[in-house]
């Protein structure tokens, strides 16, 4: 950082920032007046992050956006040659080829999706870069925008709201039922570019889906912030999945903001992977689950070199008989810490909740804390949690390696039946890929 | 609360306070020195208590200090009325001529102790006063007093640091084993009187002795603020047990602060019981521990009335092979809430440690918040948590009612069973007074 960023400059590009995504999303006003009140709320609203300081942060802000991907991306041969690379390396172009149908692209500054979706549009599955949903839908994305977070509750918000950019509309028709899993792809090209997309999630009732993200970005050369904010609404009876894989880059900050309503009899369960070479990644989903509703967050966490995790979670049980998992196994080496701090509350009767979290420590220098927290105001609920945090059983090694395996395979295994519980709910065939990520990882090959 | 108390009345009354316990304690300069520059500290620290306003306690402290108890207690026979009734119906006093030989009664402001354990000093074992330890060991006293708190650390530490008057001054010499008990009862006669017993604990290597202490105040009339401070060290294999009995009335703040040295291989078991008819409790011991020690921390609360309950406690596991377990039971009645948040650190290899907490809620008005913390920075340490809340199931109370036990009766045995496995390490003889506490509490005769 070799410049000092004012407050003042910050504004002046947050603002300038506002008028061209105006002009070039032809964004209908009401939408870039949020972004004005956001800007507003910007200087006043608390900066909580542990990690960025302010000025840091206005140093994300002031870095000019600077386009690096085509413009147009049909298939994934379309790719520049490191991302293809990457993704050949992780299997992901093959089972693309074989299972996964709907694919969609974000790029620094857009969405990038292709033609088969558009047949599915007919059916009631909307797949929108979230600027053309607020041309095409205002009154649905009126109605969904910015209605679970409040644009001052903090610098980060504010600044998202200000300035998002990209993000995925998805809207899922009443009844419908999705049998392909829909990918989508994060990219970052540009050093200290603050990627902010908007996720809105709309499943009508009884639906079901299954979407999958990938996040990755190899072409980066500075620091670099990722500040994307999900919105999602679960009608009765939806059944929904979200299976998010985050493989940044060790310079890149992820701020996942991440809000969901799940109504009554809905189920939700969200699996994320989040691999171990970025700079930072601090999150803290909230889910409001109504009567009878059930709400899974589990989170697979490989800490490497200085990476930072810290992952929360609130589960506001609400509804009578509504149920919540937030569960996370981490496995950490070098000097990379791992936070984890869930919270259910529950406020209705019958209702049930259960946090686990378990760490393998793989280096001396690693650093495991997790903070659960309970909080039952009824007499009813079910409460629940359990920790541990422990290295790999010497015994369980030389066992393995008794039977003929050297010890980074035996570690490769042990890891694997650490985690594998975790990934009961990914299908199959992308099970592969996330599994030969975990192996790379653990033997340093990622 | 009728009459505005500024921060310069407060600091007035305080300096007054001083002044008398320094001339009444014909107290050493250097122990008035550290008294004067903890009021010094008074002003600036720091006032966290989430319970207590800042203006509540400059009023506990404004209120006069006077006196009830008879000045001097040589047996039990010599307690108030109201205070030997209670202590009959607890079973103390029957136990105390059967079992235990040490009796020390903390009354406002001084303790009077029996003629047994004069006896015993010769042997090496010194239970005194603490202003009476400041004459007598200066030495002694001067290394041990405020080396585990600081009096700027908060408004609290900061007054009972000015105002300590009373507590006991235990020193067990090297290799003593104290084959009995040792009791100590706390009495609050008076008031918004601020009772500020500092306590200070040395067992030297290879000791053994287990203290107890028995909270009431059976005769106050508004609301009172109990503040005291142990500072206790336990050098290499010392065993040292303390069990504390807490039964406050319900207009009683207390605050215990709690801080202990363990050495390398001591062992340190720490038992107490709240009984539920306080105002509110709020403490967070800190243990360090050395190589090969062990802290326990069992504790048993039985949340009444609006009792507010906010137990912590930080084991800090240092040493290598350190272990320390932070075990909580709550059954929780009527509006009360109950908070847990109980932290163990694992800085050195091979430690251990564990925390779990379970709470049966008994009303749909009770309230749990539990918030474990494990923080790991070693990778061979062990570290895990686990909770449950929930209620009385339903099954199993038709079962015992089925085998002819009225509701009372069966809730009674079921509390039992569920609170019985945290008294392991009680003595039998005094096990009996305990249970005897939980069942008139759980039926409502408290």
């Amino acid at each position: 950082m070799t410049e000092t960023i004012t407050m003042a400059d910050a504004k002046a590009i947050i603002e300038n920032q506002i008028e061209e995504l105006a002009r070039r999303n032809k964004e209908p006003e009401w939408m870039t007046k949020i972004r004005y009140k956001a800007l507003e709320a910007f200087e006043r609203a608390p900066h909580k992050d542990p990690v960025i300081s302010e000025e840091q942060l206005l140093h994300f802000i002031a870095k000019p956006e600077v386009k690096g991907l085509p413009d147009h991306i049909e298939s994934l041969d379309d790719l520049p040659p490191e991302m293809k690379a990457l993704l050949d390396r992780l299997g992901i172009s093959e089972v693309e080829q074989k299972y996964i149908a709907g694919l969609a692209v974000q790029t620094d500054t857009g969405v990038i999706y292709n033609q088969f979706l558009q047949d599915w549009a007919k059916k009631g599955l909307i797949v929108l870069p979230t600027e053309e949903a607020v041309r095409k839908y205002p009154d649905i994305v009126k109605q969904h925008f910015l209605k679970l977070f409040r644009a001052d509750e903090s610098k980060l918000t504010a600044y998202h709201t200000a300035v998002w950019n990209g993000g995925i509309f998805l809207y899922v028709k009443e009844g419908l039922k999705v049998p392909f899993p829909l990918h989508l792809f994060f990219l970052i090209q540009e050093s200290a570019l603050a990627q902010a997309p908007h996720i809105i999630i709309i499943a009508e009732r009884n639906t079901e889906f299954h979407l999958i993200e990938g996040c990755t970005a190899p072409i980066l050369l500075k620091h670099s912030l990722h500040l994307d904010m999900t919105e999602a609404y679960f009608h009765e009876g939806a059944k929904a999945q979200l299976t998010v894989l985050q493989n940044w880059p060790e310079y890149v900050h992820t701020r996942p903001m991440t809000r969901a309503k799940v109504g009554r009899g809905a189920r939700f369960i969200n699996t994320t992977v989040t691999l171990g070479s970025g700079k930072s990644n601090i999150g803290d989903p909230h889910y409001w689950v109504e009567e009878g509703g059930h709400v899974e967050l589990n989170g697979i966490i490989l800490g490497q070199k200085d990476f930072y995790v810290d992952l929360g979670g609130r589960m506001f049980l609400q509804g009578p008989g509504a149920s919540g998992i937030n569960a996370s196994k981490a496995v950490i080496m070098d000097e990379s810490t791992v936070v984890t701090r869930g919270i259910i509350e529950a406020d209705a009767p019958k209702t049930k909740g259960h946090i686990s979290c378990d760490a393998l420590l793989m280096s001396d220098k690693a650093v495991m804390e997790t903070y659960p927290g309970l909080i039952s105001r009824v007499d009813d609920a079910e409460l629940s949690h359990e920790a541990a945090i422990g290295k790999i059983r010497e015994e369980e090694l030389f066992y393995l390696m008794s039977r003929g395996l050297d010890e980074e395979k035996a570690t490769q295994l042990i890891v694997k039946g650490f985690l594998d519980p975790m990934l009961k709910d990914i299908p199959m065939e992308f099970l592969v890929e996330i599994r030969k990520i975990i192996e790379l990882a653990v033997s340093g090959g990622m």
